[in-house]
């Protein structure tokens, strides 16, 4: 079956063609904790890893984030990796670093090849998303638009304008994230979904958050939405499951879409 | 949670308010089928059985019918029965006998104290709807209006319009089960489930069918529907999921739903 679209890494698709791709954050606060939850991650064998570097105490020091990427990717056993900080703004942690020493730090982060993503904010200044544009094309890497609301569900002519805005800002993958206030909101994002994919061409990560919200992470991706991410080890965002549930879900999900 | 309304069987929720309710149907041929299917549908422990009498070729002989609808309470293990025929209109088995038969052997069968529900469909005439709810007032069962189509999905607007013509012809629960054409045609199914919770106060059963409805077999209770049909060890309609399946997913929703 092919509900999403695949997300490639150097012209391949990630995880072969599997959907939805699972994806399991990093968010320890310090080397030691984010090597140690990799460890058990990786166990877990998901498709994707990000790592938010938001929650990383050393963000101000570019040197020690890219040595820490180089670590993770020597221990990532090939798991494309996804590089990702995101904004107080947009639900992530405070950080003491400008934007430009943001943007700093993705390139050399993406020019050190431990990445094979990056994750930048729609809502960004249009001059600082166009220089994460340019840097993911330099780079090889692919660049993943994103749009969070931690407090509501836009309309979903709302959020699939996002899906069209981020195609047109020149992302390779659209994604959306935003916090239900009742279950119609639920059906609201997978609605948008469905309609994005008809609007623009790439590949779509979609999620409602919360409690109510993990009904997207387990049942998204019928709707079109290419990742989910998961628990490895600890939650990055509200509303995940942990993987082996997700993975019992998506079980029964495929024999029931093929009839079987 | 409370996402749904508990079905009531002499004053008492069925399944002590567990949501949803999980329903296996009997579609034996003879006595031999239907008695053989119980025992093994009983031991999974559904929290609902349904006879689909359509399916049993001695229907014409209410005496038959009685009989065997009383060996099945008694091997039932006091599981409630839903007692339906489904008229080849609405996706039943060809049965040789006329509308006023089928109440002669409803009134028969609910006399006989055999069963807690009646299934009567909502687009038999005015008259006849009128005789079941009769009857299930004089018997003490329930009577579940119930409405299919198995070509399409309504609008949700018209899905609702038959909630509340359910409810006005006086069910004690609305049932609508239809067919969708696309994803879109599940969302419409779980909108109008949300909506007729709001519009009409008796408990709604509602699915989309096929393979994409199945989706809504396994989440559609978190918007309103209080049963799922779930296979015991025959399904009566398309899509319907092993019950194993069902609770694994269950199991999974109800720990993701209180944010566990």
């Amino acid at each position: 079956m092919a509900f999403t679209r695949a997300l490639e890494v150097k012209g391949k698709p990630v995880g072969e063609g599997k959907e939805p791709l699972v994806c399991a954050p990093l968010v320890g606060r310090d080397e030691a904790g984010v090597l140690g939850e990799l460890d058990a991650i990786v166990a877990k064998q998901p498709d994707l890893l990000e790592w938010r570097v938001d929650f990383f105490s050393g963000i101000a020091e570019t040197d020690r984030v890219v040595e820490l990427a180089q670590e993770v990717r020597k221990s990532s056993a090939g798991i494309p990796i996804i590089f990702t900080r995101r904004s107080i703004r947009e639900g992530g942690e405070t950080i003491g670093i400008s934007e430009e020493q943001v943007l700093e730090m993705y390139q050399a982060v993406a020019r050190s090849g431990a990445v094979d993503f990056l994750d930048y904010e729609l809502s960004c200044e249009p001059k600082h998303f166009a220089a994460a544009v340019e840097l993911a094309r330099e780079t090889g890497t692919k660049l993943i638009a994103s749009f969070h609301n931690f407090q509501k569900t836009p309309a979903a002519e709302e959020i699939v304008a996002k899906f069209v805005a981020m195609e047109k800002a020149g992302a390779d993958v659209a994604k959306v994230a935003v916090m239900p206030q009742g279950l119609e909101d639920v059906l609201t994002v997978l609605q948008a979904t469905l309609d994005g994919q008809k609007k623009i061409s790439l590949p779509i990560i979609s999620m409602s958050m919360g409690a109510y919200g993990s009904l997207s992470r387990l049942f998204g991706w019928v709707f079109g939405s290419s990742v989910s991410f998961a628990v490895g080890q600890k939650a990055s965002a509200p509303g995940q499951v942990p993987i082996e549930d997700l993975r019992r879900v998506l079980d029964v999900l495929q024999r029931s879409l093929a009839g079987k």
